[in-house]
């Protein structure tokens, strides 16, 4: 049991430790040497290019201006300052929509910590049934406890409070939740609107097109749709599998680096030609002249390339049967999208084509039967994956005790005896078996979601955000409540009835509170506060930096912004959501702790959304209704969760009172399921329409076709030779230059196509991210 | 515990049973006098008429030619003889898919019985243990035990032979299943597709529409539609609240058939003028005389129709914001079904209309929140009904006892103190109340589906089947099994853990054999043979025969043929299925007699829709994805119930093994579901495209606005003057005519409707039944 001074003291020093990352952000980002750390998002967008290219050698790496120091907390305001259409035109919607997640968490719980202190907190405090049964029972309290509903006696009246700010938290979150709903909704449907033309617009991804004896794939899909969609069908880009060659274009770049590197090498030191061995790594094989050899390979390779791309080009084999469909008008698009084509509705089905960069080629050609095979065997897996990985886990531990590593390599034996070793060891090797698993965790999700055949990137995300959320329910939250693995507490729930499962949480629930204002001190702000000092990308790059980087071209590959992260930031902040529901009522002393949370991690997410993350693809904030669906989720939980403490505090009659709660929120969330989600899911046909007048009375003469024959041409197709021109590409940079750049970097702005510009050079296109 | 004999004896009594009333009907339906009773399907048809206006007296009422009491069994091969798209033909592809449950049954159950016998049987009949375990616990057992998974040991080995026939009836079942829905849904495609031009194919039903100040409902549609689908907007109807005029004009009917009698009676008798009395039902009041008084009244009612259809037709709040929109091309009407049209998804939402004489006119303006309200209202109202309707039966009953009667009804003392009707009070009036209760429930669940704001009968009836199959599971079947009330089962499930719930109705089941053996007999044997005799309908044509009808017209209102009714049969059906699939492992001596109630109720039920039945509406087979659905989920609930039972008599060995049976048949039905669902939801283009063409090319100048103009006007503007015209109405008599006919009959056969009629006089419609 802890007092107010214990988590005050964890306070404290979780408070110290996150004032330390931000003071060590706060210096760190003034140093031109780190500049590429911290604002790697303006140097992709180019409007911002090295700083070392001026000035003394010294302060190319070291800030001397002691001013900038003085307003070292600046970046605060900064973050904050930009409105949030430039945040939208500047990061995209997906980012902006992110933030609103954090400023959810915010209007949902300010209040309901205003009300709970105001309320809840005099009611329980001014009990003193814990110090009666201190008396009595010599129970162990403490004052975080006296907060708490455990001050409140068994039946007592007063539970009608709780009873009452239950309904009125349930009610507020879904106000909030509906306001927020409608908000995204109507600024997803701004977003699509607004947006200038894009080729996903017009395009929709058609998948299993029926093999046919007669007809290639290419010609049955141009018949199909010329008979079916006889006034809007313009052209079609089949699918190519173009794996293999992708590999052979990644290596001919790596090749390339590799020679610029040495001709730098050569131009700077002409006496000796540089010298390279062919073997495994540089580091045994045959010595040769390492330019002539570069060369040689890259020769080889390019004749490799253009012979596969031919094969690819003409060979059936690699022919994909799905192809991207594109109309004359979005309303065309819209049409074929949302309608069934074929009597067999496994046949030539329809959706949305994504983002062009979005598009997540290797799933393409997925038959249907195989598809739900495939989503079988995952969701097998996933649930093995959380009740059980703790054996795996278990395992490896096991081996890697001192006897095992002994047993196996008895020549480490005299190293491993020296003692502190040896408890280093038998202190920190099994948990590092689990910590490994936990990192890896969110790259098998992905890889299950990969392996289920979703065809964007953004859906991966999403389908492992759901699928991390409810590992983290079970493996953190319920086994932190609920003490031993999931794999025990779900035999035990198996073995116990319907209404004891809540009665077993919700008791458990207040004592665990000191437990998780630890966690959200740890995990949170101290978590957040070391997001913001990116600490393992600052040592990457500086490490590549000094050691690998040979090119200007390589140092923008050292790089590396990241993104949000959906998959795993998402599933976080959800548990913060989850806790604070849970405990809004229980032990209202927890909200402040969950509020200090959502605001620094507003604060910092929104700048490093503006100075850093470089979002990869860009869905128009399509994951709203998962996120909106898991609040809701988290709420019904904590309804049940305080029935359930109520049936062993209270006496029966609160049940009925309480029940009501679920069923109303439950109704609440289908008529959200209805009422907004549409807007994610379909695209209205008014809203196409509009925009295709409005197009069609602005430029009468647009050459469309041109502008999407080759929207959707595999990236190997377009990016292997990019470097060719530097002309006009940013479609958006015409709004919002800021500064004239050299626009070196481009990772992840659009280009127009090799193939298609010719035809259209002044119509922005969209490109994948390099390979 | 019943024997052999006992059950043989029951057997017998259901058999002579069924055999009487299957004898009673052969003689019963040779009678001339019967003959509107047993063949109204071909009275509505217009291809059979009254036998009344030839021969002698005698013969008009008696069959008196011996010869074809013979035959009398001859109807059987006549119902089977009729093949089946002759059927489809002639009774609609809803009636002939419906057929296809009971013989799926067949298909399911006879090899499983089959296997069952062939293997199951002598397993569990070559071991002694019921005999071992009465001779030391004096149990008491039967032989139908002995044929079931009592008489297996615990923890014998020989339980794999039920695990192994778990999965071959599990592999069987779900084979099936997908033949047939396969089958179900391309007779579906192919009826849609070879059908003849419907409104319905080319109209949507559009609700919703938001108000606008500035123009009315008819224009925001045109003006909308012409906007957002201007190639293929044809035309539309709005929707207006007719309910008064309806009122109004069935009561001019009524008076009109009053009339018709009274001219009649005075032309038969031309001495006195008839005398009827203005009051209560004709039994108090002024005299007057009756002719004038019926004149006059008629007079009054025609000119308040003529008001009120003036009134609706301009009084703003009479139209409602809903109207079907017509569309050039079956295409164009498939594109705005299937697409959102707004960007507020609660608003212009579209969907297929119904038929026409499937609309159900009164839900076509309830707003989207209100919906979700009443959806959450009836939810909730119908766990009510489910778990606590018991309460007011047993409140009736306990008002309904003989000293309550002499309580409130002194008076009735000196009869009932009779013993004899004491005692007949005593028996049956608590009983009575049940019953009347059980009656009347088909009725309450219609309209809660009504409530809920359903938009076709068609869906109102799959609505109420769901729930009368929910609340015959809970309140038959889980009742009968586990003793007590639902509500007590459901509190004492509540109190019971996840894995001990299905051992509970696992260890029951087999000891309710016996029970449901002589439910099968009584309820599905007897019930169904009480079925084709139609004695309620018999009796009823008879006395309105004798002292209603009036007029030839009245003859044929008299005549009731009534139509499968789905809310009640398919649940029916549905348990069934339920029981068969629960007993085919634990008890197999239970499928002999499901097999006789499928192959049985198949006949009469053919035999029914080819004579009988006259459906109200065609909605192709849309119910099909529930029947394979609850299928599916008792199948599931098999399993389970196996598990829980196998939990308790063998060892923990088998669950693993069992667990996998229901994820599998889970993963089947998604798979179904994404294969051939949408066969009934949506409707490809690709067909809509291959009609539309094919039509363009056969009729190239149809006048198709012509045609849809008042398809989908409210009935009662179409029907109240229906008399005046006798032409070639009838879109399919042209392929099927048997017989010339008067074509006196036409309750529910196509109609022009009265203010098309002039612009496109060869063009088959639709009408709604006659009010």
């Amino acid at each position: 049991m802890a007092t107010f001074s214990d988590i005050g003291l964890a306070a404290g020093i979780n408070i110290i430790t996150a004032l330390i990352f931000l003071i060590a952000f706060a210096i760190l980002r003034l140093q031109p040497i780190n500049d590429r750390v911290y604002f790697p998002k303006w140097y992709l967008k180019g409007l911002r290019s090295s700083p070392t290219h001026s000035g003394a050698f010294v302060t190319k790496f070291v800030n001397m201006d002691w001013r900038s120091y003085i307003r070292f907390l600046n970046w605060v305001p900064d973050a904050l300052k930009m409105p949030e259409p430039e945040l939208i035109d500047h990061a995209g919607l997906d980012s902006a929509v992110y933030l609103r997640i954090y400023l959810l968490g915010l209007k949902i719980f300010v209040p309901v910590a205003l009300l709970a202190w105001a309320i809840l907190v005099p009611v329980n405090w001014t009990n003193n049934t814990l110090a009666a049964s201190k008396a009595t029972d010599r129970l162990q309290y403490s004052d975080i406890d006296k907060l708490s509903i455990s001050n409140i006696a068994h039946g007592s009246p007063r539970f009608w409070t709780h009873i009452v700010m239950a309904y009125a938290f349930t009610f507020w979150t879904c106000y909030t939740l509906r306001k927020e709903y409608a908000t995204v909704a109507a600024m997803r449907l701004h977003f699509l609107a607004s947006e200038r033309r894009r080729p996903d617009q017009f395009s929709v991804l058609v998948r299993n097109v029926p093999p046919d004896n007669d007809e290639t794939v290419t010609e049955s899909v141009e018949h199909f749709f010329l008979v079916n969609h006889p006034d809007t069908y313009l052209t079609h880009q089949v699918v190519i599998n173009a794996n293999k060659l992708a590999k052979l274009v990644k290596e001919k770049k790596s090749k390339q680096n590799w020679l610029d590197y040495y001709q730098i090498k050569y131009s700077r030191n002409q006496s000796t030609r540089p010298v390279a061995k062919t073997g495994f790594l540089g580091l045994c094989g045959e010595k040769v002249d390492a330019i002539d050899y570069q060369t040689a390979e890259i020769e080889r390779l390019s004749k490799e390339i253009a012979e596969e791309r031919e094969r690819v080009k003409t060979d059936p084999k690699c022919i994909m049967p799905a192809a991207f469909v594109s109309f004359k008008t979005r309303w065309g698009a819209a049409v074929c999208a949302q309608t069934q084509q074929s009597r067999n509705p496994t046949l030539w089905l329809t959706e949305w084509a994504s983002e062009p960069r979005d598009v997540y080629w290797d799933n393409l050609a997925i038959p249907y039967v195989s598809l739900s095979i495939r989503r079988l065997i995952i969701a097998v897996a996933f649930f093995f994956l959380t009740f059980f990985f703790i054996i795996p886990v278990t395992i490896v531990q096991s081996f890697a005790n001192v006897e095992g590593i002994e047993r196996r390599a008895p020549f480490l034996r005299p190293i491993i005896e020296v003692s502190f070793i040896k408890s280093l060891i038998q202190g920190v090797l099994p948990g590092i078996a689990l910590k490994i698993f936990l990192i890896v965790l969110p790259s098998i999700l992905m890889m299950m979601s990969k392996v289920e055949g979703y065809l964007s990137i953004s859906s991966l995300e999403r389908r492992s955000a759901m699928r991390y959320y409810i590992f983290n329910f079970i493996n953190v939250f319920l086994v932190s409540v609920v003490a031993g693995t999931a794999l025990e507490q779900l035999d035990s729930f198996l073995k116990m009835s319907a209404n004891q499962i809540p009665e077993i949480i919700g008791v458990a629930i207040p004592m665990k509170a000191t437990f998780f204002i630890t966690y959200v001190m740890v995990d949170g702000w101290a978590g957040v506060a070391g997001e913001i000092l990116r600490i393992k990308p600052l040592v990457i790059f500086h490490l590549k930096n000094f050691f690998l980087v040979k090119t200007e071209k390589d140092r923008e590959a050292a790089m590396d912004p990241g993104s949000i992260g959906f998959n795993t930031g998402e599933p976080q902040i959800q548990l913060y959501f989850l806790l604070g529901l849970v405990y809004a009522v229980v032990t209202p002393i927890f909200l402040p702790f969950i509020l200090v949370f959502f605001a620094l991690a507003y604060v910092v997410f929104r700048h490093q959304i503006i100075n850093v993350y470089n979002q990869e693809y860009e869905s128009a904030a399509a994951f709203w209704p998962s996120v909106h669906g898991r609040i809701i989720s988290a709420l019904i939980f904590s309804q049940l969760v305080l029935m359930g403490l109520m049936s062993t505090k209270g006496n029966a009659r609160f049940t009925p009172i309480l029940i009501v709660l679920p069923v109303l929120t439950i109704f609440f969330h289908r008529f959200c399921k209805g009422r907004y989600e549409p807007a994610f899911v379909r695209y209205p046909l008014q809203e196409a329409m509009m925009k295709d007048t409005l197009e069609r009375a602005r430029e009468p003469n647009l050459n469309l076709k041109g502008y999407l024959q080759d929207a959707y041409v595999h990236p190997v197709f377009k990016n292997d030779d990019d470097d060719d021109y530097e002309d006009d590409f940013n479609g958006k940079s015409d709004d919002n230059v800021l500064v004239p750049t050299k626009r070196q970097s481009r990772r992840n702005t659009p280009a127009p196509s090799k193939m298609s510009g010719a035809s259209s050079p002044s119509l922005p296109d969209v490109v994948p991210e390099e390979l």
